[in-house]
Protein backbone atom coordinates (compact mmCIF):
# COMPACT_ATOMS: atom_id res chain seq x y z
CA UNK A 1 0.00 0.00 0.00
CA UNK A 2 1.59 3.40 -0.65
CA UNK A 3 2.16 5.15 2.29
CA UNK A 4 2.05 8.64 0.86
CA UNK A 5 -1.37 9.36 1.37
CA UNK A 6 -3.69 9.69 4.58
CA UNK A 7 -7.15 7.27 4.03
CA UNK A 8 -9.78 5.43 6.02
CA UNK A 9 -8.32 2.84 7.57
CA UNK A 10 -5.10 3.51 6.12
CA UNK A 11 -6.51 1.54 2.64
CA UNK A 12 -4.92 3.66 -0.76
CA UNK A 13 -8.20 4.12 -2.63
CA UNK A 14 -6.64 5.31 -5.42
CA UNK A 15 -4.30 2.51 -5.83
CA UNK A 16 -7.04 -0.13 -5.32
CA UNK A 17 -9.30 1.58 -8.04
CA UNK A 18 -6.16 1.16 -10.07
CA UNK A 19 -6.27 -2.35 -9.74
CA UNK A 20 -9.98 -3.07 -10.08
CA UNK A 21 -9.98 -0.52 -13.55
CA UNK A 22 -7.35 -2.81 -15.10
CA UNK A 23 -9.30 -6.14 -13.55
CA UNK A 24 -12.83 -4.89 -15.05
CA UNK A 25 -11.28 -3.85 -18.58
CA UNK A 26 -9.98 -7.55 -18.53
CA UNK A 27 -12.86 -8.90 -17.44
CA UNK A 28 -14.96 -7.08 -19.96
CA UNK A 29 -12.46 -8.39 -22.80
CA UNK A 30 -12.85 -12.30 -21.43
CA UNK A 31 -16.89 -11.33 -21.86
CA UNK A 32 -16.37 -10.25 -24.99
CA UNK A 33 -14.65 -13.81 -26.06
CA UNK A 34 -16.66 -16.09 -24.27
CA UNK A 35 -19.41 -13.98 -26.64
CA UNK A 36 -17.34 -14.56 -29.76
CA UNK A 37 -16.85 -18.19 -29.27
CA UNK A 38 -20.16 -18.56 -28.71
CA UNK A 39 -20.77 -16.79 -31.95
CA UNK A 40 -18.36 -19.24 -34.11
CA UNK A 41 -20.41 -22.26 -32.88
CA UNK A 42 -23.65 -20.57 -33.59
CA UNK A 43 -21.98 -19.99 -37.03
CA UNK A 44 -21.25 -23.46 -36.89
CA UNK A 45 -24.35 -24.98 -36.14
CA UNK A 46 -25.82 -22.80 -38.84
CA UNK A 47 -23.54 -24.84 -41.45
CA UNK A 48 -24.70 -27.79 -40.00
CA UNK A 49 -22.38 -28.94 -37.24
CA UNK A 50 -23.40 -30.08 -33.54
CA UNK A 51 -21.56 -27.45 -31.26
CA UNK A 52 -22.13 -29.70 -28.38
CA UNK A 53 -19.99 -32.57 -30.70
CA UNK A 54 -17.79 -29.73 -31.59
CA UNK A 55 -17.10 -28.47 -27.67
CA UNK A 56 -16.24 -32.49 -27.36
CA UNK A 57 -13.86 -32.37 -30.24
CA UNK A 58 -12.10 -28.89 -28.70
CA UNK A 59 -11.52 -31.08 -25.12
CA UNK A 60 -10.38 -33.96 -26.83
CA UNK A 61 -7.63 -31.92 -28.78
CA UNK A 62 -6.59 -30.64 -25.41
CA UNK A 63 -5.40 -33.87 -24.21
CA UNK A 64 -2.72 -35.53 -25.37
CA UNK A 65 -3.17 -39.26 -27.35
CA UNK A 66 -2.46 -41.37 -24.08
CA UNK A 67 -4.67 -39.20 -21.73
CA UNK A 68 -7.87 -39.94 -24.13
CA UNK A 69 -6.81 -43.77 -24.55
CA UNK A 70 -6.68 -44.46 -20.79
CA UNK A 71 -9.74 -42.32 -20.42
CA UNK A 72 -11.24 -44.53 -22.60
CA UNK A 73 -10.33 -47.99 -21.18
CA UNK A 74 -11.42 -47.35 -18.28
CA UNK A 75 -14.76 -45.58 -19.33
CA UNK A 76 -15.30 -48.88 -21.58
CA UNK A 77 -14.67 -50.47 -17.79
CA UNK A 78 -17.02 -48.79 -16.21
CA UNK A 79 -19.43 -49.14 -18.77
CA UNK A 80 -18.92 -53.49 -18.43
CA UNK A 81 -19.29 -52.94 -14.82
CA UNK A 82 -22.62 -50.97 -15.12
CA UNK A 83 -24.16 -53.42 -17.84
CA UNK A 84 -24.53 -50.68 -19.95
CA UNK A 85 -22.47 -52.91 -23.02
CA UNK B 1 -21.89 -28.09 -44.37
CA UNK B 2 -20.05 -27.60 -47.99
CA UNK B 3 -21.75 -29.66 -51.18
CA UNK B 4 -17.94 -29.29 -52.93
CA UNK B 5 -16.61 -31.84 -51.53
CA UNK B 6 -16.59 -36.04 -50.61
CA UNK B 7 -15.50 -37.15 -47.23
CA UNK B 8 -16.96 -39.70 -44.68
CA UNK B 9 -20.81 -39.27 -44.17
CA UNK B 10 -20.80 -36.05 -45.81
CA UNK B 11 -18.66 -33.86 -43.40
CA UNK B 12 -16.52 -31.35 -44.38
CA UNK B 13 -13.51 -31.91 -42.58
CA UNK B 14 -11.94 -28.73 -43.25
CA UNK B 15 -14.53 -26.59 -43.09
CA UNK B 16 -14.60 -27.60 -39.69
CA UNK B 17 -11.74 -28.09 -38.91
CA UNK B 18 -11.52 -23.86 -39.29
CA UNK B 19 -14.06 -23.64 -37.01
CA UNK B 20 -12.41 -25.65 -34.50
CA UNK B 21 -9.18 -23.60 -35.01
CA UNK B 22 -10.82 -20.13 -34.84
CA UNK B 23 -12.50 -21.39 -31.53
CA UNK B 24 -8.91 -23.05 -30.11
CA UNK B 25 -7.64 -19.86 -30.96
CA UNK B 26 -9.79 -17.42 -28.90
CA UNK B 27 -10.06 -20.08 -26.14
CA UNK B 28 -6.33 -19.79 -25.89
CA UNK B 29 -6.95 -15.91 -25.47
CA UNK B 30 -9.20 -16.32 -23.33
CA UNK B 31 -6.75 -18.78 -21.12
CA UNK B 32 -4.25 -16.10 -20.95
CA UNK B 33 -6.69 -13.27 -20.12
CA UNK B 34 -7.51 -15.39 -17.04
CA UNK B 35 -3.62 -15.56 -16.42
CA UNK B 36 -3.51 -12.04 -16.40
CA UNK B 37 -6.17 -11.48 -14.23
CA UNK B 38 -5.09 -13.73 -11.70
CA UNK B 39 -1.62 -12.35 -12.07
CA UNK B 40 -3.40 -8.82 -11.25
CA UNK B 41 -4.84 -10.21 -8.50
CA UNK B 42 -1.63 -11.48 -7.12
CA UNK B 43 0.38 -8.07 -7.65
CA UNK B 44 -2.31 -6.17 -5.71
CA UNK B 45 -2.20 -9.09 -3.15
CA UNK B 46 1.76 -8.60 -2.70
CA UNK B 47 0.66 -4.57 -2.20
CA UNK B 48 -1.30 -5.25 0.78
CA UNK B 49 -5.05 -6.06 -0.80
CA UNK B 50 -7.01 -9.01 0.00
CA UNK B 51 -8.16 -10.80 -3.44
CA UNK B 52 -11.28 -12.47 -2.14
CA UNK B 53 -12.57 -8.73 -0.82
CA UNK B 54 -11.09 -7.47 -4.62
CA UNK B 55 -13.03 -10.14 -5.91
CA UNK B 56 -16.12 -9.13 -4.01
CA UNK B 57 -15.92 -5.35 -5.04
CA UNK B 58 -15.62 -6.68 -8.94
CA UNK B 59 -18.91 -8.37 -8.09
CA UNK B 60 -20.69 -6.04 -6.43
CA UNK B 61 -19.92 -3.01 -9.05
CA UNK B 62 -21.17 -5.18 -11.74
CA UNK B 63 -24.90 -4.40 -10.13
CA UNK B 64 -27.28 -1.73 -10.32
CA UNK B 65 -26.99 -0.13 -6.71
CA UNK B 66 -30.89 -1.40 -6.46
CA UNK B 67 -29.89 -4.56 -6.81
CA UNK B 68 -27.35 -4.34 -4.61
CA UNK B 69 -29.62 -2.69 -1.64
CA UNK B 70 -32.44 -5.39 -2.20
CA UNK B 71 -29.82 -8.16 -1.87
CA UNK B 72 -28.76 -6.85 0.89
CA UNK B 73 -32.00 -6.63 2.82
CA UNK B 74 -32.81 -9.87 1.90
CA UNK B 75 -29.75 -11.09 3.27
CA UNK B 76 -30.32 -9.04 6.65
CA UNK B 77 -34.09 -10.93 6.63
CA UNK B 78 -32.39 -14.74 6.47
CA UNK B 79 -29.88 -14.07 9.16
CA UNK B 80 -32.87 -12.69 11.31
CA UNK B 81 -34.79 -15.73 10.22
CA UNK B 82 -31.66 -17.92 11.10
CA UNK B 83 -30.85 -16.37 14.43
CA UNK B 84 -27.32 -14.93 13.08
CA UNK B 85 -27.75 -11.79 13.90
Amino acid sequence: MSETQEEPQGIAGDELLRFIDRIERMEEEKAELIRDIRDIYQEAKSNGFDPKVMKEIVKLRKKNPDEVDEEEAILRLYKQALGMV
